[in-house]
């Protein structure tokens, strides 16, 4: 294995649920002995182990928490389902902050059952940022809306592209709200590129996320993201992008890859990390 | 049922595809006998029965046909792939001529096996429609480019939004070069609409096409379109769109999905057409 340089170790985070198969004590140890510095958590495998647990886990291990996923699912129509979405997500809000983590990442929603309405859906998104913003900035933690390939505006998220992710995160301070950038979701965009620059100059690419794109996709859509360098996707190119921007923060890798999770977690963590490495960041 | 209005069966035209259980026969008596007046045919089945013989069978039968699919698959970076498409291309168009039909639908093609440069094949998209337009034009034929879903941007169509279809249809006259307008693979982006108006201004909507998203997607993601109100579309907000820029030609139901076609294929036409006639076109 070409032997990860230093700046690459230095941007390279693992998100955990690429590894999922790996235990948090199990990821930790790898990533030690690795020498990864960065991994994106889930709040699901982090309440399975413990909130404190965690943060006292990777804190010992000197690893930074590049983003906790995820918050979100602000779409709902009724007033009971508004108000517990904005609980869940002051929530993940706290656990971040718990975790030492500045960023969170905001997966939107899709539309309510028997809705088709988009726009509307977008907008009550932009009213539950005015609530939580403020919340997550007192905390010392960064929203980050992550735009989802428009395969998933019906089910799980209806701001399918980096521009109308932008577009709600300029209406409120950079240190509150931004986006995430994952290849995995704007490779297709013509516009992408340019909304990455935008929100370079903004201050708002909150997280940048690499995964490639394989095809056929599975059924239902969610675990069939490939491995670094087995799509269609211009990594390079899009890590390019993006560091010209002045971005200088982690990439995380977050593949959902049910043959990936099948194999050795950390022999996958061991290959992941060497791609990475060989896309010369 | 609902007594189809003379508006909605002046407007409504099926696509083969959605009924693909019947046989050309078959389909073309179901049109006769409830009043349809419009056929969406595919190069596959009309030559599996005999070009001329499918000429003459719905020439006979006083049918329109609203479009041919399809042409396209001009990515190729190989000088014998781009000869052999361009080949097969002025086929289909020859083709569309004789079916009496002035509308040859184009799925542009997808990336090239391990290429990763979208840009690039969008360009040899623009050089083949320069070579196709005029030879379409010379045959009454118009080309619509039919921008895909994202979902299938490396695999079988570069072109994934209806304004990237407009910009390189308008590179063209639109007596040689326009754009399919199909609710399936545009109604998550908040940019379509506006790209419908532009489209209609220049004359080139040259065909319009009805389908609804459901979900799960199954593997492969092509034969799950959604029945009309099955979905999470709003058509009627989209007729509505397509109607405001003066549109009046054919309304083509593309329906490609395994369940339905399960099922009784008369049944499904007289379900579709009720279906269509309840959007109140």
């Amino acid at each position: 294995m070409t032997k990860p340089s230093a700046d690459a170790l230095s941007r390279f985070s693992i998100n955990q649920m690429t590894v999922k198969q790996l235990s948090l004590p199990e990821l930790v140890e790898a990533c030690v002995r690795l020498g990864v510095r960065g991994v994106g958590l889930w709040r699901e495998p982090v309440a399975e182990y413990g909130l404190e647990a965690t943060a006292k886990l990777v804190r010992a291990a000197g690893l930074d928490v590049s983003t906790l996923c995820r918050g979100g699912f602000l779409t709902a129509l009724d007033p009971a389902g508004r108000a517990a979405a904005l609980a869940d997500n002051r929530a993940a809000i706290d656990e971040a902050a718990t975790l030492g983590t500045d960023t969170l990442v905001l997966v939107s929603g899709g539309l309510p059952a028997g809705s088709k309405d988009l726009a509307g859906a977008r907008e009550r998104i932009t009213d539950a940022l005015a609530s939580l913003g403020p919340y997550a900035a007192e905390q010392g933690v960064r929203l980050a809306i992550e735009p989802l390939h428009p395969m998933f505006a019906a089910d799980r998220c209806v701001v399918s592209t980096l521009d109308q992710a932008l577009s709600l995160a300029e209406r409120f301070p950079a240190a509150q709200v931004g986006v995430v950038v994952d290849t995995y979701h704007v490779w297709w965009d013509d516009m992408a590129a340019a909304a990455v620059a935008r929100a370079g100059v903004g201050g708002r690419i909150h997280s940048f996320q690499l995964a490639d794109w394989v095809t056929p996709l599975p059924a239902g859509l969610l675990n069939g993201r490939g491995q670094l360098g087995e799509g269609s996707v211009d990594l390079r190119g899009w890590c390019a992008v993006v560091e010209a921007t002045g971005y200088s923060g982690p990439i995380e890798v977050e593949l959902f890859n049910e043959e990936l999770w099948a194999g050795d977690g950390v022999g996958l963590l061991t290959d992941t990390l060497r791609r990475f490495t060989a896309l010369a960041i």
